[in-house]
């Protein structure tokens, strides 16, 4: 017995198989593997003291006598790169851009082997002003016109590179993915006169049974429609559609809700690869009250599969009711 | 530098990283690790001889003496179920369905090692012909609006049963990627009374550098906005929208045009893991002339990562011109 569920912010549909579906713990890989990491690793560009491994530095945080916290630079292999120009080419269909952008690594620490559930809350407040830093500087350029800000943890994540990192990539096209979020969302703001992400979150408090957190400014919660195990959506309570209006208040409530999430996860399934996105509107479309921006966290304990490829449709072999008790309960 | 390429049946980009790309033959993965398998296997619940650990048969085919060359059944861990209804569910933004559907496996051989590439002509046709009578028998439930039939080969192609198989599911949704596509396909209809994907093989057959394979019913090939390296489309030149409608003559070509590329793949890289996927219009929508029904191999040669999740833009770092070349080119 399974149940299709929609998720309202795209109208995607999960199946949430039951009875395939496992305990919140029998996730759990394999015994912590990365705690014997050493903090300084001579072959990586990213430690400090190989600054000369990276193109130059577009920006530093907690920089004291050649130390640092936190360093930005670009993507030594950038998948967009700021030359040329963003005109349409066509032949017949056949339509394509020169890959006009930017892509930008934000190295989180100058230690190899410190994940951000065990830095600072000064550091890792930092880190977020880092990204809202680099968010307004990006979307000067008005060929951007959205900026995915973006973690990959881990090898079954899509890093290669075990030093803690988050990349930016800010893009000169909005994909259809993110354009149909927004009509949803548009509709539904025609029809109601709200805004669909602030309905969906007084809902899912209201319920109750899927948050794993929840504070002044921010709640977290394994969503109604997740399409993943243990996905996990923080949610802003202060409405903004970008996450370059995040206030140095909100800052400081995020750092404690993405501490104790992350922090729990590494604990209760032994540091599980996960992508971490930050979903924000379009750049044109920051002023639109239609749109919540919000974080993702999305743990890669499962494999996409032909079906997903073929429907978008994903199977989920977690109830969300379950996995957000377990995480709500675990004792750091 | 690189390019950013749309595809135009889904208006979804893609980033061709040419700075991160590899050449096509460095994607071989590793030593052809999969020959050595036995053709018997124990404790493998689709080898012959052990059919009392499957379902019973909802089909066979090929069968003489208690011999079969292919046995169609439940998937045991169905993700859909024929029971109770489609009716909806909804509290507040929350909507949901009884997983209500079908979920079918069809073995494609009695043989543990035997992979599509090494089976006989008449073996993968009768294999063909299953899936287009599953189709029949599926779609004459009113309550099913979609048929995905897919196939995963090897652990990251998500299967972790190694004996050769195909899934279908008939789900009762259709889910938004496929409504887009249908809309894409509609929109250029109705701009220009012609068929999308029609006019893209053609497109494809004349600009020539990424055509793989070539004959009276079909066209195989990497198409300009490929999401993943080595990515084929396998399109019919007779415009169907289903499935559903290929012929015994069009069965008899796609059996060459398949074994042929599934070989080359499996000596030029090694075996990779892949998922097929049939890609076929909507149950209520087999008569519109806008769609045309094709088939999808994707090689999983690399991993989705957190850009990829946020924004469905996707980075492939292989050119389909020269990967379609290698393979064009590579001497079975």
């Amino acid at each position: 017995m399974s149940e299709l569920r929609q998720d309202p912010t795209t109208l995607d549909w999960v199946i949430i198989a039951k009875n395939r579906s496992k305990r919140p713990d029998e996730f759990k890989k394999n015994e912590l593997k990365k705690i014997a990491i050493n903090a300084y690793e001579e072959t990586c560009p990213f430690c400090i003291g190989n600054e000369d491994k990276t193109p130059k530095a577009e920006a530093v945080y907690g920089d004291t006598n050649g130390k640092w916290n936190i360093r930005v630079v670009a993507n030594k292999f950038s998948a967009l790169t700021p030359d040329g120009n963003t005109k349409r080419e066509e032949w017949k269909l056949f339509r394509k851009i020169h890959g006009y952008g930017r892509h930008e690594v934000i190295i989180e620490t100058p230690l190899h082997n410190e994940f951000i559930p065990f830095m600072s809350d000064d550091h890792l407040k930092d880190f977020i002003i880092a990204l809202r830093d680099r968010y307004h500087y990006l979307k000067k350029d008005p060929n951007i016109k959205i900026i995915i800000i973006f973690k990959n943890h881990g090898e079954n994540a899509g890093t290669s590179l075990g030093h803690p990192h988050s990349q930016i990539v800010a893009s000169p096209v909005v994909p259809p993915y993110i354009r149909r979020k927004f009509e949803v969302a548009t509709q539904y703001f025609d029809n109601t006169g709200r805004s669909l992400h602030f309905d969906l979150q007084k809902a899912e408090i209201e319920d109750g049974t899927r948050i794993i957190d929840n504070n002044l400014n921010f709640v977290a919660l394994h969503p109604f429609a997740s399409h993943f195990p243990f996905e996990t959506w923080i949610m802003p309570k202060i409405h903004k559609s970008s996450f370059g209006s995040i206030s140095d208040n909100e800052i400081n409530d995020l750092t404690g809700v993405l501490k104790g999430i992350l922090l729990k996860l590494y604990k209760s399934l032994n540091d599980p690869d996960y992508n971490l996105i930050i979903h924000t509107a379009p750049v044109d479309d920051e002023r639109k009250e239609y749109y919540l921006w919000h974080i993702e966290i999305i743990p890669r304990l499962t494999q996409v599969a032909g079906f997903e490829l073929g429907s978008r449709i994903t199977v989920n072999t977690a109830l969300p009711e379950e996995t957000a008790a377990f995480i709500r309960n675990f004792k750091i």
